[in-house]
C-alpha cells in the first residue's frame, strides 16, 4: 500500500457532530464528499426524536431526501443524498426547528477509493491485542470488566499502544498485513476481551485506547509497508450494546419465542434438502445467550451495518475487512454488503470465516461462484478452512490413498471449485483453534513443513500471533490458552519475542527461519502470482513448483524421518539435470543432479534458474 | 423391464460366422440391423490378412465402406454401412476372392433400444460369480487356473449355473437387479476368479458356463424382474489376451520405455495445476504388470471397445452397463464411448467406478455436469464413493461438528454439485471393500441402519451379496476373504443363505429383516422418486423424509445407545401431532404424539399419513 494515500487519515478528528441537546446517537458520526453512492442515512437517538420534523440548511450538491421513524420512539432515520458537487463542510440538520445538529462532511484522502487491498503478495500476521502487549495505561471508562491475567478467559490489557510499539517487529518478521481481531466496545462482564461482541460499533473499546489510536496504529502500520484489515461481525452484537435498552424496532434482533441458538449446520444454506425451519435456525439462532442476533433484512439495520463498515474503511485507511461468522448473516444482505463495499472500494479485499472443511462449501461464497441455485456472493476472499484442516491432517495422520499428504495435494486439486483460489487466506491457526506447534505434537520439523507450505502455495498466508516462537496451547480447543500472552508483551516478562531475550535456543532459531521465510516471500513475486504445478505425493514427499516464464521455486515437503532423495526425472516438466539451484532457507547453491535430497521431516525451498 | 421385449433374446443362438479359413477371429461376432449408427467395423484376424482385398456380395442397404491395416500384417479392418433399410441376413465378404465370411446380420428384439435401464426404482444385488453358487459341473477347456476352494484367492468353483438356480433368492430378497462382477474368459494362472483381466471379451469364461448360459440366466432373470448389469473393463486387459501375442499396432497399449504403474492419483484429471507427466501416469499407467494398459486413443481399439458394450447389451438385453476403474481409460473416448451407448439406448444406464471420496471428483463424470474445464461427460451414474465412506464414518466416528453422523448430512447435502444425484448407485459395500457387518464391528443395529440409508435414501442402493446374512471379512482390504463362498452355494455346505438351515439366529433374523425391507421398497413409489428433506443430526439422531403431495415417509436413524426422544415440532413441514404413523419394519401402526421414539442404535422407517 503506498503510504502517500493515507497520509492525512490521522489528521482526520473523529469528534462526534455537535447534537441537539437530547441526541444520544448520531451515526455514522460523519462522512465524506465523493462517495460512489450518495445515499446516506443517518440514524439519530434520542428521547422522541422519532417525530421530529427535520429540515435541512440550504447546502450545494446536499438534498434532505426524507426522514422515518421505526417502531420505537427514539429513533429516526434521516436519508440524504451527497451528490458528487457537494463540497467538504457541515451540514446543518434542524430537528423541529431546534438548534442545528451540526454534520460533518469530509474530504477523501487521495486515491482513497482506488486503494489497493489485501491480496496475493501479502502475508498476514493475526493478533489478539488483549494477549499482544500491553503499552498504556489502560483506561477503563466505567466499563465493567477490568483486568485480570491470572484468569485465561478474563482481560489481560494488551492495547493498541503495545501493539503501536511492535509494529516494526511485525514488518520485520516480514508480514504486510495486520489483522487484529475487533477492537470495537465489548462492554460485557466476563469474557470482554475477544471483541465480538460489540456494544458499539463505532468506537475503539477504551480499554485498548481510543479512536485516534487506531488511526494512529494504521498510519504508523502503512509507513511501515503494513496495511490493516479490521474484523468487523455483521451477525451478532453484544448483549451490552445500548440498542438492547430500546431498540428501534422489535424486528432489528431476530427473535424467537423461546431463546435458540443456531446450530451450526451453515449446509442448510447450499443443501437442496434443507429444511427451511432448520435454515432459519441456522441464520437466526443466537451465537450464545450473551450475543444477540441481528435482523440485517431490517432496512434500516442493513444500511447501518454497510455504512458503519464503510465508515471505519474510509476512517482508519484500512486494506480489507475479516467478516467473522459469515454466512450466519442474511444472505441476501451479505450479498449487498459486499457489493456496496467493493463498490466504493474496488481493489480492497474482504475476507470471510465460514468454518467448513469443504470447499464446495466455501466456494459458495467467493465473488464469482456460479451456484446452482444462482446465489451470488460478492465478497472476494474467503477464509481457507478446507485447506487448513487438510494441512493439519496431511502432517498427522498416516500417508493413504485419501489420508495424509494425500490430503494436502487433493485439497490443492480442488482448486477447481473456486473461482479465485489464488484469494483465498490459507492460515496455521487463528483465535479459535489449537495452536500449530502442539497441533504437530511439538515436531519443529512439521511446524516448518506447515509455514513453508503457506508460504509458498497459491494462497494469501496468514500466520497467528506467537507461532514464531512455537507458542503451544491444549490440542482440544481452549480459546483462552490459545489466546496466550506474546512473551514479552508485558513489562516483566521473562522471556521477551521481541527482544528475543530469555527465549529457548528452539524458539530463537524459528522466529529466524519464519523471518526468512516471510522477507523471501515478501520479495519473490513468482510466489504470488506465478504458476502452480504439483506432483502426486509419493512416499511420504509432496512437491509442486511455483513458475513464470522467468522464475521457478521447488517446493518439497517431505514428512518421512528419512532422507528423501527424489528423482529429477520424475518432474519432466519444470527441473532437468544441471539447473542452478538455491536453498532459499540456507542460501546454499548447487547443481541439479540425478536426484535431489529433502532432509528428513522438513520442508526445502529451493529457486531454480536455468 | 418388461419381460416381453426380450422373450426372443434366448433364441438368439451365438455361433461364430463361418470364417475364411485362415480366420481366427471375426469380431464382433455378429451385429444387427436397425442400429441407429449404420457403421461397423469389423476386426478379421487371422495369418496375413492385413493386406487381402475384401469385397461385399450384393446386399440390400449395406454398403462395403471400405478396408484397412494396421502394423501388424494380420489384422485387417473392414469398415461396413448398414442402412436403415437393410433387412437381417447374412453378409458374403469375400477376402482376396476366396470363398466368402457369412456374417450375420440379426434383427433386434422388439423395443430394444427403448427398454429401461436400471434406475432409483431399482435395488441392485451385486454378485461374485465364482464365489455366490456352484450349479454346474464346470469346464476348463483347457483354460490354466483350476479350481481350489482353499485358497482365497484362488476359484472356488462359482458359476451360471449356480446364479440361475438362485435368482429366485435374489428377487425374493427384494432386488430388481442383478450385477455381476465379469463373466468374460480371463485365462491367467492364478487369481483368475475376479474377471478384471479380460482374456476374450466376446466369450463368457467356460468355468462359469456358455454364452448361452448367460443369456439364458439372463433371460430368467428378467421373467422374475430382475435386470442384468453387465461389468465391463475398458481401461485394461488380462497379460493373456489373445491380442497379447499378436498386436494390432504397438500403440494399442499405453506402452512405457519400462513398466510403469498408475499411480491412481485420479484428481490429475480435475486438477487445475496437475503436471502433465503425472495425468498422463494416472491415465496411462498400468493397473498391474498382469493388466496391459489399453490406449483408446487408437480409433480401431475405440471402436472395437464400443461395439463390444453394444453387442453385450444387445445380445443379452441387459438393463445397463457397470464399468471399471472409469477415470482410468482416456477422457474422451469415455465420452464417445458413452455418448455412443446411450444413443444407441437413451433410457439405458451406465453406472461407472470413480474410487473418490470426493463428490466434486465424482461428479465430474457424471452426465449434465458443467465442468471447470468444459469437460462433458455421457455417463447417466457413477458409483457413490463418497457417500459410502460418509455413511461408514457417519456409524464408526464419534459425532462432532463435521464428523460422525454428521458427514452423513453434509454428504448428502453437498447433492448440489451432482447434476443428478437420484440416479447414483450408493452401496453397502463392494467386491474391493471390507464387509459391511465387520466395518461395523459386528453391531447389527449399525449394520441395520446402514441399509435403512441405503433403502431410503435418495439413491439407487446396491447391496453385495451376503451382506443379508453378515458375512465377515477382515477390516484390512482382502480381497479373497471380502468375496467369500455365499453359504448354501456349495453342496455340502453345513450352513445355507438359500434355506435358511444352519444360519444363526442373528443371521436369519437379518435376512428376514433386509428381504422386508428391499420388497417394501420396490412397491413404495415416493422412496424412488419422491422428495428429500432432511434435519441436521442432533444428539446422535438424524431424521429425514422422503414425500410427495400423497406420501410422507420418515427415516430416524439413531446411532446412539439410547431410545431417542424426538420432538415432533422440530420437524414443522413434515410431521404433526396426530398425524398417523406406521412402522414399516414391524408394521406397528401409532398415532404421532409430542415425541416419536426411536429404538437405540436403530432405524425407524414410518409411513406417515394424515
Amino acid at each position: 500500500m503506498k503510504k502517500t494515500l493515507f497520509s492525512l487519515a490521522t489528521t482526520l478528528l473523529m469528534n462526534l457532530p455537535l447534537t441537539a441537546a437530547p441526541l444520544q446517537h448520531v451515526e455514522p458520526p460523519h462522512w465524506w464528499v465523493g462517495m460512489r453512492e450518495p445515499a446516506l442515512q443517518l440514524m439519530l437517538h434520542g428521547p422522541g426524536v422519532a417525530d421530529a420534523r427535520v429540515a435541512l440548511a440550504p447546502y450545494p450538491g446536499v438534498r434532505l431526501v426524507g426522514s422515518h421513524r421505526a417502531d420505537s420512539p427514539n429513533y429516526l432515520f434521516v436519508d440524504l443524498d451527497i451528490g458528487p458537487e457537494a463540497r467538504p463542510g457541515e451540514l446543518a440538520l434542524s430537528l423541529d426547528g431546534g438548534e442545528p445538529l451540526r454534520y460533518p462532511l469530509r474530504a477523501r484522502a487521495p486515491g482513497s477509493a482506488q486503494r489497493q487491498g489485501f491480496g496475493p503478495r501479502d502475508a498476514i500476521y493475526l493478533v489478539v491485542p488483549d494477549r499482544f502487549a500491553k503499552g498504556g495505561s489502560g483506561r477503563q471508562d466505567g466499563l465493567k470488566e477490568g483486568v485480570d491475567r491470572a484468569n485465561p478467559g478474563g482481560r489481560h490489557g494488551g492495547d493498541l499502544a503495545g501493539l503501536r510499539r511492535h509494529l516494526g517487529y511485525i514488518a520485520g518478521l516480514g508480514f504486510t498485513q495486520l489483522w487484529p481481531t475487533p477492537l470495537v466496545v465489548n462492554d460485557s462482564a466476563t469474557y470482554s476481551y475477544h471483541g465480538y461482541a460489540a456494544t458499539d460499533f463505532y468506537r475503539v473499546d477504551p480499554r485498548f485506547g481510543s479512536n485516534d489510536d487506531f488511526l494512529a496504529l494504521a498510519a504508523e502500520a502503512r509507513a511501515l509497508g503494513v496495511g490493516v484489515i479490521q474484523d468487523i461481525v455483521l451477525n451478532h452484537i453484544g448483549a451490552g450494546h445500548w440498542w438492547m435498552a430500546d431498540l428501534p424496532a422489535p424486528d432489528w434482533l431476530n427473535q424467537w419465542p423461546q431463546y435458540t441458538e443456531t446450530h451450526h449446520a451453515r449446509v442448510t444454506l447450499q443443501d437442496p434438502y434443507a429444511a427451511p425451519s432448520d435454515r432459519k435456525r441456522f441464520t437466526d439462532g443466537w451465537f450464545t445467550p450473551h450475543m444477540p442476533d441481528l435482523n440485517q433484512r431490517r432496512p434500516e439495520l442493513a444500511t447501518y451495518l454497510t455504512q458503519m463498515t464503510l465508515w471505519w474503511i474510509e476512517t482508519a485507511g484500512l486494506s480489507g475487512i475479516r467478516t467473522d461468522t459469515y454466512s450466519y448473516s442474511d444472505r441476501d444482505f451479505l450479498t449487498r454488503w459486499s457489493a456496496r463495499v467493493m463498490q466504493e472500494y474496488p481493489r480492497l479485499n474482504i475476507v470471510g470465516e465460514e468454518w467448513s472443511p469443504h470447499p464446495a462449501v466455501v466456494a459458495y461464497w467467493q465473488r464469482g461462484k456460479r451456484n446452482h441455485d444462482g446465489y451470488a456472493s460478492q465478497a472476494p476472499s474467503m477464509m481457507d478452512f478446507p485447506m487448513n484442516t487438510a494441512l493439519l491432517a496431511a502432517l498427522t495422520e498416516e500417508d493413504g490413498p485419501h489420508t495424509g499428504l494425500t490430503k494436502l495435494y487433493e485439497g490443492l486439486a480442488h482448486d477447481f471449485v473456486y473461482p479465485d483460489p489464488a484469494n483465498l487466506v490459507l492460515f496455521d491457526g487463528n483465535h479459535d483453534t489449537p495452536r500449530l506447534f502442539s497441533l504437530m505434537k511439538r515436531d519443529v520439523g512439521l511446524t516448518k513443513i506447515a509455514l513453508a507450505y503457506l508460504a509458498t502455495t497459491r494462497r494469501i498466508p496468514q500466520m497467528f500471533y506467537g507461532t514464531e516462537v512455537l507458542m503451544e496451547s491444549p490440542v482440544e480447543r481452549d480459546d483462552g490458552r490459545v489466546r496466550a500472552d506474546m512473551p514479552g508483551g508485558w513489562p516483566g516478562d521473562q522471556a521477551s519475542a521481541f527482544t528475543g531475550a530469555g527465549l529457548t535456543a528452539e524458539q530463537r532459531a524459528m522466529q529466524d527461519w519464519v523471518r526468512r521465510l516471510f522477507n523471501w516471500r515478501k520479495t519473490t513475486g513468482v510466489v504470488h502470482d506465478g504458476a502452480l504445478m504439483q506432483y502426486a505425493p509419493l512416499e511420504g514427499c509432496y512437491v509442486f513448483f511455483r513458475y513464470d516464464a522467468r522464475r521457478t521455486v521447488m517446493v518439497a515437503l517431505n514428512k518421512g524421518g528419512k532422507t528423501a532423495t527424489l528423482p529429477t526425472a520424475r518432474f519432466p516438466e519444470r527441473l532437468r539435470v544441471g539447473d542452478h539451484a538455491r536453498d532459499v532457507m540456507t542460501g546454499q547453491a548447487f547443481e541439479v543432479g540425478a536426484t535431489v535430497s529433502v532432509p528428513a521431516r522438513s520442508p526445502l525451498i529451493l529457486e531454480i534458474s536455468r
